[in-house]
């Protein structure tokens, strides 16, 4: 009934947890964001055309999700290698930045559309620790260079916000759209 | 180096997560809260006397912590049966309410002793849901009765501060400490 148009094992994890049956199809559409488009813009317009990338049977719920990074107005998504990583982290220590996610919820001609913020407080983090963190490989894929479920979760002094959506979907949110949409209790 | 002074597998798994090496010797204390002991008073009281209640080799660090949660000046620990999780969990629909993590690092005669506050907003839940719930068997050993990182994470509009500090242990306020006694980098 639910089907995840995303690749990403995290949001397949965060469903399988909150016990959200569901079956995957990856959507492929390219992650460019436009002159002058706003984060929130982007998060949304991504899930959208991700949503309507794959094919729907009747009945079927088609959910699609982009996850961003905001700080100092800079929008950063996945790091383009071990440099970049390391530069995003610095952006990142001791202050605060926000995670957006944009959910689209897809069945026949109806959608829903919808983006959390969650607001993130880095601790100050040492070159050492930046240098180790980029070398265990760990923010290869990840929006913003950190993975708040890993090794980057004891840099992460408190949030504002899903917990979730920083991993990758906020998953209180899609579970409210579900119920509006007949799915699940 | 570190010891963890629980049998709470949800903190083994947070400080594996973290990449903090550690190994586990479980503490035995009984919890019972004194006759107006606040929330915070106990956590850290438990927290300290778990601390002390493991024999510790030269040069180790024991860490310690219990958790509870707090809504309308009730404390609430472990359910003591289904029907008590129902009714915890009728407590906390709909509203907010405090987790407080207990904290106690342990070096030789060396004491931190600290506590974790993060405040966290559950959907309204319907008697099905409730019901679901508690029959999943989720909520038997955890404080109020849910787990964030499990079936309940669905019900979790947000939270303000550590959510690691609400699965059961604040491992950026550990780690900071670990620090401050010379362990990690």
């Amino acid at each position: 009934m639910l089907v995840l148009a995303s690749k990403s094992p995290r949001r397949r994890e965060i469903l399988r947890e909150a016990g959200i049956p569901f079956t995957v199809r990856a959507a492929e559409v390219p992650e460019v964001r436009r002159e002058g488009e706003g984060a929130e813009e982007y998060v949304r317009r991504l899930a959208r055309e991700k949503a309507h990338a794959v094919p729907a049977a009747d009945g079927e719920i088609i959910l699609a999700a982009d996850t961003v990074v905001v700080v100092d107005g800079e929008v950063l998504e996945k790091p383009a290698g071990a440099e970049d990583a390391s530069r995003m982290l610095r952006q990142l220590s001791g202050r605060r930045h926000a995670v957006l996610t944009g959910i689209c919820l897809k069945k026949g001609d109806v959608t829903i559309s919808d983006c959390a913020t969650t607001l993130v407080a880095f601790a100050p983090l040492s070159e050492e620790e930046i240098a180790a963190y980029v070398s265990s490989g760990e923010p290869v894929d990840k929006a913003g260079a950190y993975g708040i479920q890993g090794l980057a979760s004891k840099f992460v002094e408190g949030l504002e916000g899903c917990y979730f959506n920083v991993v990758g979907l906020p998953v209180a949110l899609v579970y409210k759209h579900l119920r509006r949409m007949g799915c699940g209790k």
